[in-house]
């Protein structure tokens, strides 16, 4: 558990003692007798995007981050509200950028603009409410169990690489144009998981997504049950384009970990499955998925390498504070 | 219609069509289905507030804002989400402090803290996304008419003087200390009006609260039916410490105004009925409110002096943009 975890769990649990929190552990919390998830997501000018950043990407990416929060609940997206706090100079021309992006992506992912607030401020400040509906079920819980197996979806750290092109553009000088524009776009719109968030419903011990890294969301996971996930290094999926901007920015192993292991951005989710659970047809049908590890009796996370030893790492996921 | 409601009004309800956003009029959208309201409102350092303000009040502060949003659709509240954004520096001992706000509203409000986002920035950002339950009706049409009359709730301009004896503490020195106090407490703790939003349910025409200032309020709502306030100055209800501030301040009479009409941070309510609705019952049962004018033909809003005769101001209500 970071130290963001640490001052939820020991500041604001407390007083957020209702069913409806599911005691602040999920990504969302469910108002049970509506059906639905509600849940929200902040992007600050100097801490998630810079000030000359496309408006249109930026509305988008704020939906799309916030989406993931519902798929990782299992839910399906209904629609937002949102707030935005934004600079007098240009501000016009800044909105209808941005309400260009949330438009494409109302229609794209089928969800409705239901209100918000508008204010002026010196540096850009977004969140936006998201609500999902609850068809039967939820991943509501944490429920892993020894022996466990667990899975990732895509591929890891495509989203840290593109924000790494992003802010040091002659890093990808060498790199093919292909690999660079795939790997920014996939730091500017991450495609959230909903469809495999419904698929899950019934069969994932859990279900969330990495947005502030693999290590860190398993860390906080292993930290509700007393288990040890274990996850092997040659087993985490890595696309080809990463691969090759790893080559042509000439990373150490250990820098190269770093963007699939600890940085965020990825919008990927993560669960595990019981091994009779994944005998069932419903899961073998289920694509884009990789299996990266299990869960046993122990403490944190454990990396092994390729003839299974364990492998440290003097790096952490990041934490706000 | 000011900028930010027009910026609103071409920017955004060209993509909010849908019935949940009510074309964004409304101070809080209704997911019909789940008869609930939803609202959400911001608070800014350097905008709403300074960097040394007390967190337990700034966390009252933003629960009672959105309340009021909640008070004015005539819903109960339910709970709410969170969106918070501080420094690292202390920010373990500001965050407890403000869960201590939050605590003691939740309590007095009967609401529950659903979730939220944390983040680090520079500055504190501070958001909230607040659900009313409705139970049989709720405002959400501005339905004036002809000869509708006009009422507000409490006091007007108590919460615009605390701000100024907030900002200018020299301001204060000749005001009784009962004067200054309870000024700067309708400023720093506003009471949402739950109970008066509720008891106007099936007879107000509508119902909003006027936190961007009286005035500013009764040309957006004038402007859905091309009808005309007329505000008799002398019925606007002013609070003796109000007065005594007005006094020791040695305002001049536009200056005077400036706090009652066109200053916001006044949670009042502002609501219209029609003169057979005043006859029945139930409304004369209702506390705390008082007739300040009524709509007729025209356009705008009218304010007039003992004289009847209108009265010309150069001030306008506070906007963004």
């Amino acid at each position: 558990m970071n130290n963001e975890q640490k001052l939820i769990k020991e500041i604001f649990s407390p007083i957020a003692k209702n069913p409806e929190s599911l005691s602040l552990n999920n990504d969302a919390a469910i108002l049970k007798e509506k059906k639905m998830v509600v849940s929200t997501d902040m992007m600050i000018e100097d801490h998630h995007f810079d000030a000359n950043y496309d408006p249109k990407i930026l509305a988008k990416k704020l939906l799309r981050i916030n989406l993931s929060d519902i798929a990782s609940m299992g839910a399906v997206p209904y629609g937002y509200l949102l707030n935005i706090s934004i600079p007098n100079r240009n501000s016009k021309k800044w909105l209808k950028d941005f309400a260009s992006g949330l438009k494409d992506d109302n229609k794209k992912f089928k969800i409705k603009l239901f209100g918000g607030d508008l204010c002026s401020s010196e540096k850009i400040y977004l969140s936006a409410t998201f609500f999902g509906v609850v068809k039967n079920k939820a991943h509501l819980h944490f429920d892993i169990k020894m022996d466990s197996e667990i899975f990732v979806s895509n591929f890891l750290g495509d989203a840290s690489l593109g924000f790494e092109i992003h802010n040091r553009k002659n890093l990808s000088k060498s790199l093919p144009k292909i690999s660079k524009e795939y790997l920014l776009n996939k730091f500017y719109l991450p495609e959230p998981d909903l469809k495999l968030g419904v698929s899950l419903l019934g069969i994932a011990d859990f279900c969330t997504d990495i947005s502030d890294g693999l290590d860190g969301e398993l860390n906080r996971i292993c930290s509700f049950k007393k288990l040890r996930a274990n996850i092997s290094l040659s087993q985490l999926p890595v696309s080809d384009h990463a691969k090759s901007a790893l080559k042509e920015l000439n990373l150490k192993q250990n820098d190269f970990w770093k963007y699939v292991i600890f940085n965020g951005e990825d919008y990927n989710l993560l669960f595990s499955v019981r091994k009779k659970n994944q005998l069932l047809s419903k899961f073998k049908k289920i694509k884009n998925i990789k299996k990266i590890g299990y869960f046993d009796k122990g403490r944190g996370v454990r990396f092994l390498n390729e003839e299974n030893r364990p492998v440290k790492f003097d790096q952490h996921s990041f934490s706000h504070f």
